[in-house]
């Protein structure tokens, strides 16, 4: 193994205006939640990952490689994108060491089902996936409630 | 030593209402200003700190691990939660390798008193702990001065 | 080598109220729009890389080592401010593995010119410097066109 590598990575989504848009957070549905905005399921938690693959290795950003230029993904789940994003790292010649992700949101309450979605986001990188989860005092978009937030760090390996 | 593994961690705590309230940030008590809400001392800086060291590891994060199942953490300082967080993740098989912190706000004045921060986070976490601090530019719930952020990343090894 | 370490920073300007101020973000200048305020040219993304440097390596923060004690550097670009800093850790001792950086904001459309700022500041640097994209949904200081944001994260080595 050579050398690590970091990156950093975050996203924001607003809570959809359409109340019957389903929430999908952290690789996970969350029944009886508002869903997130977005042309994907709005999976602040995978994106901010996702980019932070990117991040490190210097493979452009969610936007460039999952944007207009690949309509396959549009409306693609958060463990597809992360699933990918692993792909795409890995087709050139990084592998992942861990990535590490605190969503940032007064919903959903994410603490009973943190080892389903640590499970599930491993699975998808093939490597581990932590998910730490937190408010803001009220303050803020995410303690407004206008949506979520999640900030990622990675480290990779060139091979 | 194994390879590292990288963890990130914020948080956000209000002003509190009660001007009588001291304000601690950093390990370090700061008179002359109103303190921040919370059920702890609302040092952000330790808080976002600990909560990396949980993000890094994958145990938890500090709801779950200083929560209702812990009443004997209930108003912990800073210096405490960071140092109990370590004890924490050392009993999991994991060193410090270092942390790195943000403060992020209008007060307090910060870079005074950095060597003394440094110094007694370092001394609470058995590691390498640094802190810097910046400002908004008045934007954002820190710069309208509603509250303070801090963020944070580690890394650690793997025993 | 040695064990790396690594450091966090962020940085936020608002967009200047006079309308002729350059704008300057990622190293680079770009026509057309709006600058950002603050005695430097406000490059989020080049302070912010700067100070996850000094944050590694527990060596202050930009205002520590850029401020009132050096004239100097009033109005420096983003370039000269993080290649400066990269000088100030290697006098102490220490050498970047890397950088990376992700701007948070409307605008400028940063895509097109990705390749262009990732080399003008990993020139600067000395080493791997990586920028990504994102915008917030519309929420936040940055979703309302307030201002633009950065965060960054590094590993540096003790020689």
């Amino acid at each position: 193994m050579n050398l690590p590598l970091v990156g950093t990575g975050t996203d924001v989504h607003a809570f959809d205006t359409d109340e019957s848009t389903p929430l999908w957070v952290a690789g996970l549905e969350w029944p009886g939640y508002v869903g997130l905005s977005g042309h994907s399921d709005g999976d602040v938690v995978a994106h901010a990952a996702a980019d932070a693959l990117f991040s490190a290795t210097g493979t452009g950003d969610l936007g460039s490689n999952f944007g207009v230029d690949r309509p396959d993904m549009a409306g693609a789940s958060g463990v597809r994108i992360l699933s990918e994003a692993v792909e795409i790292i890995r087709s050139r010649g990084y592998e992942v060491g861990n990535i590490a992700v605190q969503l940032i949101g007064n919903k959903p309450k994410f603490s009973s089902r943190r080892e389903e979605a640590n499970s599930v986001l491993s699975k998808a990188a093939g490597a581990p996936v932590t998910v730490t989860a937190t408010t803001t005092d009220g303050l803020g978009l995410t303690g407004r409630g206008e949506g979520v937030a999640a900030i990622a760090t990675a480290l990779v390996y060139k091979r």
